[in-house]
């Protein structure tokens, strides 16, 4: 990569380090351009040689986020698979979807953005078809971890496992929001260990439900 | 009530119509008090004689919709447990729980600003504690119908009742926003009916799951 590009590809990524942090705390709309450009360091006119408009930098941030999620879920499924059997010492599918939602759930910078990227979703057509692109992709890797384990510890499920990764995923991320404004009512910011209990206590007897 | 407090009472029920309007469409940020006032008819004075702020209103806003929604659950439970078994002729729980959560959840402003008073509450110590104590409210509510449900029908449950209300009201309400955010993807606004569809497809599942 030439050095120029590489520098352009460095200050978009700066950029957007800023401008997740910033939406997170604060959300898109009382994320100002210049509150972006402070926490990164770059002056307004390295902001606009780089996006058109902070809407551009959320769109770009949000597929980034989501596919980094996704990517992270793949790989750790990947391992899984590989490791077969002895793979899933753990045993409970619980316990490994648990490893696998736990990327980002435990951050709370993460659920903050993944809620103002649904947000934004219910009211612009681009934002909700990168949700629901990243929400079906996901699903299916979730709907794979199921099959896999179920498969190789001859575990029956008690429904589809589309179905049953689209209810793991929903009791993971509502669990994790709900910890969090636990967390924010208590005005304990630290409810991050509370956070993961909480989700993976309900992630457990959901999976028991599921399986037979 | 005296003339004066009525009409006060009028002003500041039409500006928290306004405001619910204009919050839902728009989200809590981008929302100007100007917008509002606009909405409503009356003049900046006006809404600053009745709300120190636009955080004010809202919180003031949330509490309402938040208290309708549970008083409205709790009189169509109440309609039911008194009509006793026959009131339970659509049967299945889940069919029950739709009449239930139906509340708001065809309603797409509805399910808009409850996202704004999630996301807030995500950020605000006072919006959390008002989610919260909503959150528990619907939740005893749910239990209740799951319970009452299951005993008068003689029905097992596979779950807590306090449990299995949560889940069921997570996977209505993930359903609800997740129907809605399809809507906006396809840019058809009027994705109420597949809305509804969509949710009760899912709540027929679980319910399924819970019961034995």
């Amino acid at each position: 990569m030439k050095t120029a590009t590489r520098s352009r590809e460095n200050t978009r990524a700066r950029l957007m380090d800023a401008a997740f942090e910033v939406f997170a705390e604060v959300g898109l709309d009382a994320a100002s351009v210049e509150a972006i450009c402070d926490r990164a360091g770059f002056t307004r006119g390295a902001f606009y040689s780089n996006f058109d408009s902070k809407d551009e930098l959320f769109l770009d941030l949000a597929a980034r986020v989501a596919s980094a999620r996704v990517e992270s879920v793949q790989s750790r499924i990947g391992g899984l698979v590989a490791a077969g059997p002895e793979g899933f010492d753990e045993g409970e599918i619980a316990s490994i979807l648990e490893q696998v939602l736990d990327v980002g759930a435990d951050d709370r910078l993460g659920v903050l953005l993944m809620s103002e990227i649904r947000i934004r979703a219910l009211r612009d057509p681009d934002v909700a078809q990168a949700f629901l692109a990243q929400d079906a992709a996901m699903q299916r890797s979730i709907a794979q971890i199921i099959t896999d384990v179920a498969t190789i510890k001859g575990i029956g499920l008690r429904m589809d496992a589309g179905q049953a990764a689209l209810l793991m995923l929903t009791v993971w991320e509502s669990s994790a929001v709900r910890a969090l404004i636990q967390g924010v009512a208590d005005e304990s910011q630290g409810g991050e260990a509370a956070l993961r209990a909480a989700a993976s206590v309900h992630l457990n007897e959901v999976a028991r439900l599921i399986l037979c």
